[in-house]
C-alpha cells in the first residue's frame, strides 16, 4: 500500500521499518527531520510536512501524547485536512478516550476511514515485528488496516466496531502493567530487606503462578542493581495512567489502584525520576523502606 | 515414612491423601473427627488426639490460622511436647513471620527438626498433587522432608535455611495475587462498563502479556456473573493480607498496595461477604461504580 | 464603583446583593436571565450580554468551573474583548492555577487589571457578607478590588502579588475541607458502629480539639439521618480536588489524600451521588460497613 | 483519696503531681524508679513494687502501650491480684478496645472498680492539668473516679457505662488528630513548593475555617524548619494507629485515611524517624515531592 508514517520515536521507527519489509511504500515524517534519516536510506520516501504524508491509500500515526496527536490530525494543513476521501488514518498512539471519540468522529465526517489501533511492546519488539495490536473501527476499516497491522504486530486483536474502545483496553492494560511493577516493588521491597536472593525470589514467582513476560522483564529489571534502560520514560507512564484516570471517571468508575500509581508517578517526577523509565516507580517501595 | 497429618480441610485432606498414595503410612487428625472418615476409609490410621498425630518420624501440620497453629503446637499434650527428639515437623500453614519464628525456637530447644513448607494452589490443586511448595530450614531438616514435600507438590523451592524466610516469601505471594484479583476487579470494571465483553478481554490479556495462571483463573471467576465457587475464603484472605503487613511492619517496609487490599476485605466483610471467596474482592470496584 | 457582575448562582447572587448594598452600581448578568430578576427588582440593571456587564470600572464574575470562566474572558464579545483599558476584573470563582495564569497574561496585555480573588464560605454565608476572600494581584489592582472586596466578605486575606496564588490557595483549603469531611465520616461510622451516640461525640471533638466552624458545620451535616442540604454540589467538590491534583502535579507535590477523595467523588457520583452536597462523601465509609 | 499511680513518663509525671496538689495522697510506681524522684520530692510516696501502689482506695494507670497496661494489671502480684475489692482502676492510658474489654470482664469478675479515662494533651498540657479526658464506666465507678479526673483535667466527657467505649472514642480522636497532620503536611508542601510563606498560609487557615487548637498546634510544628519537640513520639502515633484500624476491623469498618497514616508513619520510622514527634509524618509529602 502507499502508506504514510508520521512519528519516528523509539516505537514509530521499528513500526515503519516493519512496513518497508513488508512491501509497502512507505513515506516518513517526524518533526525532526534527522529521526527519517536511516528510514530514507533503507528505502522510504521522506515527507517534508505532515501533508505530504498524506497523499496515499492510509497514513499510520504514532505519536508521544495527545497533544501531538490533535496537532497532527487537526492542525492547519493536518491529516484531516489533506487525507483523501476513502483513505484510512491507523491511529497507533497510545491517546485518550476523548481524543479517540473526536478523531472518529471528525474521520466520518471528512469520509475517511479512522482505525484506532495502539499496540502493547517496547522498543525491542516493535523492532522484531511482534506487538500485540488492539484494534477497533469499522468493519470495513478494519479490513483495509490489515496488511498494515499485519506488518507491525504477531497479532490483532479487534476489539470492538467503535474505536475508542480499542484505546480504552489499550490504557487498562497499561494500568495492568503498572499495578505488577508497583506490586513487585513492593514484594521485592519486602523480601529482600529480608534478606532473601531477589533473582531466586522472582525464578520463584515466575516458575509457578506469574509465569508471564510482564513479571519476568519487570521482574528482572526491578532486580537489578542500576538504573533501567530507558524502554518507556515515566512521564509517559504517568501520562498514561492519566488518560486511564479520566476514561474511567467519565464512566463513573473509581480506580483506586491507579489512584495510587499516579502519586507514585508525581513523587518519581518530582524526586529526579523524569529521566527514568518507567519501572522506576518499583523502586519507591525500597526507598520508602529506608534501604536506598 | 511414619507420619501424622494434622488438618484436614480442603486443602490438608487432599495433600494427606497424596500422602497416603506416595506410600507413607499416615495418621490423621482433624478437631472434627468426621473430616477423617475418608481418610481412614482409604488407609490412613486415626488419632484421636494431637499426641496420637506425634508419634512417628514426622508430622505435618496444615492448619487455618496462627492461633490454631499456636495450639496445636505449644498446647497441653501438643506437638512440641509429644514429638520425638530427631523427629520432624513440616508446617505447611500459611501463619506469620512471628509465629514461625517462635516454632523455629521452640522445636531447635527441643531438639526436634523443622520445617517451614507453605503451598501454593487452590484445593483442586493440592488434590491433583501438583502444588507449589515454599520450603525453609536446615539442611537436614529440608533432606528429611523431601519425601513428604514431594508427594503433596509438583516442585519444592528451598528458600532459606531459616524457616520464617518460607513463610514470608508464601505471604509475599498471596500479596502479589491478590494484588492480580484487585487490578483485575477495577480493569473489568472499566471496561464493562464502557460495554466491552469481558470474556474476550481477558483472553487478549492472557494472550499476550499477562499469561499467567493466576490471570486466567481470576479472570475467568471475575468475569462470570455469579459468586464464585469459595476455594479460599474471604476471612483467610484478609489474615494473610494482614500477615503481610504485619511482617512487613517489623522489617521496616511501608506496603500501600496492602493496605488498599486490607480495607477491601474489611469492606467486603463489613458487606455480606464473609462467607465467599477471596476473589470477591475484586467485584467491589464494579459495585463502587454502581454496576452492581 | 460601576460594577458588572457575571454568574449569578446560589453564591454570585448573594455576593451581587451585598454589592448593591454597599452602595455599588451594579450591572448583572446570567446566562439563565431569569436569575436576575430579583436583583433587578432590588435595584440592579440587567445586561442583556457578556459585553453589556464589562462597560464599568470593574467586573466581578463568579462562575461555575473553569470552562464557563475560559468561555465568558475569551469567547468573541467576552471580557477580554470589551472590559476598558485600565478596569479591573476580579475573579472569584475557584478556577485552575494554570487558566488562572493565562487569565492574568491575558488581562496585562490587554492593559486590564486582574485580581484572583477566591472565597471561602457556603451559600448561606455569602448572602450574609461573611465570605473570607483570598486575593491576588498587583499592588495597584488589590487596591481597585478593595471596596468590591470589602463588600462581599468579613475580611480579605492578600497572599501575593501573583494571582494564581489565591487559587492554588483557595484550592488547598477546599481540599482541606474536604479531608475534614472524609475524616469525620470515617470516625463516624467507626463509633457510630459501636453504639456511641454521633451528636454527642461531634460536641465531645468540637468542645475540645476540633473547635473549627469546619468540624461543626460537617459535623452535623454527616451526623443527621437525611441528606445534607445542597450548599455545594459534589460534581463542584470533584471538579475542585481535580483541579487541586492538577496544580500539585505541575509543582510536582504528591497529594495522597487528594488522590483517595477524588475516587470518594468518583464512587459518589456514580452511585447516586452527583445530585448530592458535597459533604456525601462522608457517608461512603458508614456504606462501606454496612450501616446503610 | 488513697491513690496509686503507675507509669510516670511524660503525660504520667504531669497528671500524678496535679493529684498531690488537689491534695490527694499518691504513691507512685514507675519501673525505672529514678522517675519517681521528684515527685517523692514533692510529697508522693514511692511504691517499689506496682502491688504497693495499689493498696490504697484507687489506682491510676499512665503506661506507653498495651503490653505494658497487661503486664502491670495481669502480672503476677499486678493490680488485678492485689487491688481490695471494691476499690477502683482508672486506666487512662491509650490502650486497644480489645484490651479494655478484658480489662472490664477481669476487674467485673474481682469485684474492682474500672473506669477507663484516656485524656487528649500533649506533656505541657497535663502538666498545666488542662487534659481533656474521656471517661467510660458504670456509674458508681465513674462517681468514685470523679475527684481524680477532676484534678488531672479541666473537663471530663462522660461517653458510655461501657469502658472500651472511651478507648474507641480516644483512638478515634487520635485518628483524626493524625488526618490533620497528614492534610497539613500535604497543603503545606503543596503551598511551600508554589512559594506561598507558610507561617502567613497558616495564619489565613487558622483564622478563617480552621480556627482549633489542633490547626494551630500542629500547623506551627509543621511550619517551622527544625524538627519538632517530641511531645508524643512516633511510634505512639503508629501504636495508635493500628489499635484504631483493629478495633475498626472487629466492628467492621473500613477506615482508608488510617491505612494511608499507618503507611506514612512505617515509612517514617523506616527513614530515621524513629526518634522524632508523629508530627514529622506531615512532613513526608515534602519530602516526596523533592523539598528536603
Amino acid at each position: 500500500m502507499q502508506v504514510g508514517f508520521i512519528g519516528l520515536g523509539q516505537m514509530g521507527a521499528g513500526m515503519a521499518r516493519n512496513l518497508l519489509k513488508a512491501g509497502h511504500a512507505v513515506t516518513v515524517y517526524n518533526r525532526t527531520p534527522a529521526k527519517a534519516d536511516a528510514l530514507v536510506a533503507e528505502g522510504a520516501a521522506r515527507a517534508a510536512t505532515v501533508a505530504d504524508a498524506c497523499r496515499g491509500e492510509a497514513v499510520v500515526t504514532m505519536l508521544a501524547n495527545d497533544q501531538a496527536a490533535e496537532e497532527v490530525v487537526f492542525g492547519p494543513h493536518g491529516l484531516l485536512a489533506t487525507l483523501p476521501r476513502g483513505a484510512l488514518h491507523v491511529s497507533a498512539s497510545t491517546i485518550g478516550v476523548e481524543l479517540s471519540e473526536r478523531l472518529a468522529a471528525a474521520h466520518g465526517a471528512a469520509g475517511q476511514l479512522y482505525v484506532s489501533a495502539p499496540v502493547f511492546g517496547r522498543p525491542d519488539v516493535a523492532a522484531a515485528g511482534h506487538l500485540f495490536v488492539v484494534a477497533a473501527g469499522a468493519a470495513s476499516a478494519i479490513a483495509a488496516a490489515g496488511p498494515l497491522l499485519d506488518a507491525v504486530g504477531q497479532r490483532t486483536f479487534t476489539v470492538s466496531d467503535i474505536p475508542a474502545r480499542a484505546n480504552l483496553v489499550k490504557l487498562s492494560g497499561n494500568f495492568l502493567i503498572a499495578c505488577v511493577i508497583e506490586s513487585l516493588g513492593e514484594a521485592l521491597a519486602l523480601v529482600g530487606k529480608a534478606g532473601i536472593d531477589k533473582t531466586q525470589y522472582l525464578d520463584l514467582l515466575t516458575s509457578t503462578l506469574f509465569g508471564a513476560p510482564v513479571y519476568k522483564n519487570y521482574g528482572r529489571l526491578l532486580a537489578e542493581p542500576g538504573d533501567a534502560p530507558v524502554g518507556f520514560a515515566a512521564p509517559l507512564g504517568l501520562k498514561d495512567i492519566k488518560l486511564a484516570l479520566s476514561a474511567a471517571e467519565a464512566l463513573g468508575v473509581p480506580l483506586p489502584l491507579a489512584s495510587l500509581l499516579r502519586d507514585r508517578f508525581v513523587t518519581l517526577l518530582a524526586t529526579g525520576g523524569a529521566d527514568q523509565d518507567w519501572s522506576a516507580i518499583g523502586r519507591l517501595a525500597a526507598r520508602d523502606s529506608g534501604q536506598s
